[in-house]
């Protein structure tokens, strides 16, 4: 028998939608998309963005400070813990009820807090470029710029939304749990929202004022894992160059020289095609015969078996 | 060489503060309480409570609702959720941080997002009684009890406080992760705050409007655990029977006959020192050669080896 195809799938934040009914729904259609790979055979291993939910909770908890003022700020850090566990739960739950509902019932669903640690020194501290929480109108974003002392940048023609920083993943403390589950056979959810970003201070790990890219998180968990794919899940099919241009041209298989000059010749957009192709760069060139896939969540399944989708490889 | 004892600890949600401050401070002590069991050779579990901080996160997402009307109100069941990762993560940053200290490098913490399954015919749904959040004042409580719908007890002299219902802990959703991580050697933190209560519905899982008893969802652990001590953690040294009254008599070493006479007798409070003398009885009475010990944290070693505390068994 062939052995089993491990991949390591980073779900987004977005797809996740802005409020708990609709995070509802949205677990559904993703497990669905999911379990389609588990039949194929694939063991899988799913990490997902949190930037709505963790400026929502981040949102809610500042509200409760200024109605009790017993209750201090709560740090980023601690608000990205909580996401997991807001994302996690349902999405978990959605798994095993579309694992059960296709009769599969060997494979239990666990989510793990996980936390990841980022460099102090890491640049993207001087340079906050992740946007968490909802849009805001000008009006909005300039109460909270006065008000709470938050970062607000115009997000691609589609508001104002808060960013903060955004370190690279440097280690996944709970790796050795999650390797322990996910090899005994277990659909492990983790390092939600990128992990909680902690930097190593003596013995103690602190956390950091951050959210850690989801792509990025999710590279670092599939090359320590082994897995054979990287699957990023995105809003578009195929990864395209001189995109929106009249030359625009969809991507299907390419090198990962390729996919670098691409980037060197400013084709993906930061915060947006260009971390996931900046992941998918780092894990295809980390070993030969890892294959990363950027398309669609409902395309997953047509992606591993090569028939759509944006494959990079060395 | 003789067989490491393991141990299933519970944890008072009361003990880990009110606030996010008064918790990084509480996890401290209770991790040198518990990586001190560790250093005697027992392989340790984790349970803790929740009430303050499941009542405060449901603060936090009742405030963002009525600042952000997109935002519906958020099910106590993912509040639980929320607040296991809340508690998780510091918990498990100051238990890796004894061990480090201690030299111990090779025992991972992992905290485990974990479900509880509840019968939705629990007579409990009909009668709430378990108190979640801050106290009030009779003012706030009157407050609360007309804008919000909530059931207001007193709480033992010490001034109002929001119940909600806590039914009986049925099966631990997770159990197979969890079991797969305790054997491998992690220390575990699970069922945080009883276990986010569901109901089977069909495959699906649905959230109950519920916080678990900690000692309840701590004692099932144990026993699918195979655990040979549950130790309960309460705010005396020992059980008394008639407590704070002339006679008062502290129990050191008592049967499950005894215990059961007593609960009978009604020497302990509901929602306080009943149910985990409740816990013990039904620990110590699922098989012989397993110890329920109650007492307080920085006791739990002296308890284990006999000196002192509450001991219920066969």
């Amino acid at each position: 028998m062939e052995k089993s195809k491990r991949i390591v799938i980073a779900l987004g934040g977005n797809a996740l939608g802005n409020t708990l009914p609709e995070q509802m729904k949205a677990v559904k259609i993703t497990s669905r998309a999911i379990v389609d790979l588990i039949e194929e055979g694939c063991e899988v291993v799913v990490v997902h963005g949190n930037g709505p939910q963790v400026g929502m909770i981040n949102n809610a908890m500042t509200a409760l400070s200024r109605e009790d003022p017993s209750q201090p700020n709560t740090p980023l850090s601690v608000c990205v813990a909580m996401s997991q566990a807001y994302i996690g739960y349902d999405l978990q739950n959605a798994l095993r009820e579309e694992l059960y509902n296709r009769n599969i019932y060997n494979i239990p669903v666990a989510t793990m807090v996980t936390q990841m640690r980022v460099d102090e020194n890491d640049p993207a501290f001087l340079n906050p470029s992740k946007p968490i929480g909802h849009f805001m109108t000008l009006e909005q974003a300039k109460v909270a710029e006065e008000k709470y002392g938050y970062i607000i940048k115009e997000d691609s023609g589609r508001g104002y939304r808060r960013v903060v920083a955004s370190p690279k993943p440097a280690e996944i403390i709970e790796l050795g749990a999650i390797r322990t589950l996910v090899d005994s056979g277990q659909l492990v959810i983790a390092c939600g929202g990128g992990g909680i970003p902690v930097m190593l201070k003596g013995n103690h790990l602190r956390g950091a004022s951050a959210v850690i890219d989801k792509d990025h998180a999710s590279c670092l968990l599939a090359e320590e894992l082994d897995a054979d794919y990287l699957i990023i899940l995105t809003a578009v099919e195929k990864v395209a160059i001189n995109f929106k241009k009249p030359d625009e041209k969809q991507l299907d298989d390419i090198s990962v020289e390729e996919a670098q000059r691409y980037i060197k010749e400013g084709h993906f957009a930061p915060g947006s095609m260009l971390p996931k192709v900046e992941a998918s760069v780092r894990f295809a060139s980390s070993k030969p015969g890892r294959t990363a896939l950027i398309t669609l969540l409902e395309k997953a399944k047509d992606g591993i078996n090569g028939k759509t989708g944006t494959r990079i490889h060395l």
